[in-house]
């Protein structure tokens, strides 16, 4: 029985590899650290708690409508209101089964079979299969330090064809945690409206950045879609709650396609994400944000100092994706054995596409200091065999 | 600014703007009895709130692996052995966002695009919707009476293109509340076997079944799917969690789309669901399912003395597809206008399929017996007079 030409087209993710050796060294009572996951450490905040939980007491777990709740498609307009001064009617806004949902409903609205849509390599790598899962075809533009790993102006205008419908920026990226500029932003989407396509830029990452404050896409333009997430800033991964903000002009079709994909958003979820935009949670929220800065600020020049080449500084997100060339010709090998001799655990370059991943590996400091510290103690004793 | 096609191509549910309509109603003080809603009117049992409310409570509310909690895998697997009398490996099973993700995950695991699935029309609209999202093509298949409105092997026969790779079969029903023989699930796996296409059964209202006890097409044969939900029987709706039961071969691909698309499903639904499958929760379903057979066994005769024609005795969920002809030549006409008049809100057959739509109305019987009486009560004065 045979799946799918579809599904047998998706590359599977080195870091499971990575993952299951290192469950496997734990069965052995080795001790791992783990710099692999993409997932902060963090427990969703006590005010998002409570609000899930007075919800759901009663059992009133109904479904909600398709674009969700509309007291929280207010709140989260309330919130680029306040965080960015821009007016953003609810009505423009979608809550979505986690990022995921609003990335596939961006898509869904935007592309059809053969519709090309650019983005970097090397990026999120479910960006180019939620494409090819709906048969329109990912275009990876190679982008490194030069760039700071973003999409720029002539990068875009360089891999353009009349197929183009579409430009996905994420702005911090995973892996790198490079922000995207915000004239750079601004001038694509101008690009992209000219020629009737869109730019999609994901913001997941947005309310985790350590210097400067990137403004919203949606500040530049009115005709970009945006995507966001209660998971990664607001530390409710598992709740799976994210949101997509459109122009009108595509709301119907979104909402049609989530009422048939998807029904509703879940709903103990957007109770508790009611609590989300309150001061209380942004207190817990701002610390939080001052600690990834802290290891942020530890981990980078450590690595430096190792010899990993990192020549752009990650403003954002929670990942340092690091030039490893320097220890091993392959870097999932590199990773393995790290992971062998030291238990440190990383992911290799190859899971985010095909601009030289053999040379490139991700940290993510998603564990408290004295663990990254513990960690670089590890890899010091490692790399100095390497290079030896 | 355009959506696809691919989004353009859905039409929007009738229903919504029956619905629309009864609010308005209700915001000039009218009563209406909301007879259209496919949501059953029950609380989520009080042991899954008490499992959801635990889990939730310290925070710790992560990523679960992309295929569901092991533990609730396991559960689910138990529950075919208990319920059916069927091995069924955990490792068959995959945890997900809602039947929603189930169809999505099934769909896109089988189907290529222009590879053809056959279904039943009427039928749970979504599922074409599913098809043609990923550039797939639905094959409606005229249903009627004459099959109890289910999928027949010489109907599959009719039908079969070279093309053909899945079959859907929905028992019971939605819209008709019927149940496929288990004979002709039985016959129509092996006749997709035979032809290396498979047989895709939707299982969600299987534990809403009045008479008989049909078997899970699991039991027939290793190499069909089947798709299943927390929601309708388990009352847990607004959760967004369902399952997929699917061929070893199919797993690994299953679990890279479900990686891609959602990453995981809802963790607080997840741990919730766990105590699903207890004995505590089975005592209340079983009473609630007992409420909902005294619902049908009111309303179907009620209505075939008003002059609804229901040749067909709907076995199982909480439907009532009902032709309506006597009364009307639109039964789209028919629905708006009972709500004016009397206010009570049904589905038109146009939400359906293309199968005389204008002669059927569905009744979904999700409030209580006193509510269905008194929409009995209104009924009887409206069809008086259009008869009149």
């Amino acid at each position: 029985m045979n799946s799918s030409r579809r599904a047998q087209g998706i590359a599977p993710f080195h870091v499971m590899d990575i993952l299951a050796r290192a469950k496997a060294l734990e069965a052995q009572g080795r001790d791992i650290i783990h710099l692999e996951v993409g997932e902060p450490d963090f427990s969703t905040p006590e005010p998002i708690l409570k609000a899930a939980m007075q919800a759901i007491r009663g059992g009133d777990v109904h479904y909600t409508p398709a674009l969700g709740l509309p007291e929280l498609r207010e709140e989260i307009a309330a919130f680029y209101r306040t965080r960015y001064g821009v007016e953003l009617p609810a009505a423009r806004i979608a809550v979505t089964p986690g990022a995921s949902g609003a990335l596939l409903l961006a898509l869904g609205v935007l592309l059809d079979a053969g519709d090309e849509i650019l983005m970097a390599d090397p990026g999120y790598p479910c960006n180019r299969h939620f494409a090819s899962f709906i048969d329109a075809v990912p275009v990876r533009v190679p982008v490194g330090a030069e760039s700071a790993f973003q999409l720029t102006p002539p990068l875009v205008e360089r891999y353009w064809t009349e197929k183009t419908k579409a430009v996905l920026i994420a702005s911090p990226s995973n892996p790198t945690g490079t922000l995207a500029r915000d004239e750079d932003v601004r001038d694509i989407a101008a690009l992209c409206s000219a020629r009737c396509a869109t730019l999609i830029v994901d913001e997941i990452y947005h309310g985790l950045v350590y210097e400067g404050s990137p403004q919203t896409a949606l500040a530049h333009a009115d005709d970009v879609v945006v995507v966001n997430s209660f998971s990664k800033h607001f530390h409710m991964t598992g709740w799976r709650l994210g949101w997509l903000a459109a122009p009108v002009g595509l709301m119907e079709g979104i909402e049609r396609l989530a009422q048939n994909l998807f029904l509703a958003p879940p709903t103990p979820a957007q109770f508790a994400a009611l609590a989300a935009f309150s001061q209380e949670t942004h207190s817990i929220l701002e610390a939080r944000r001052l600690e990834m800065k802290a290891r942020r600020d530890f981990l980078l020049p450590a690595l430096r100092e190792l010899g990993f080449s990192l020549p752009v500084t990650p403003q954002g997100a929670f990942y340092l994706y690091a030039d490893a060339s320097r220890f091993a010709a392959d870097s999932f090998v590199f990773c393995e054995q790290m992971l062998d001799e030291v238990g440190v655990a990383i992911t290799p370059g190859e899971d985010f596409g095909e601009t030289a991943p053999e040379r490139y590996v991700r940290f993510a400091y998603t564990r408290p200091l004295p663990v990254l510290q513990e960690a670089v103690a590890r890899i010091r004793n490692f790399v100095s065999g390497s290079q030896a």
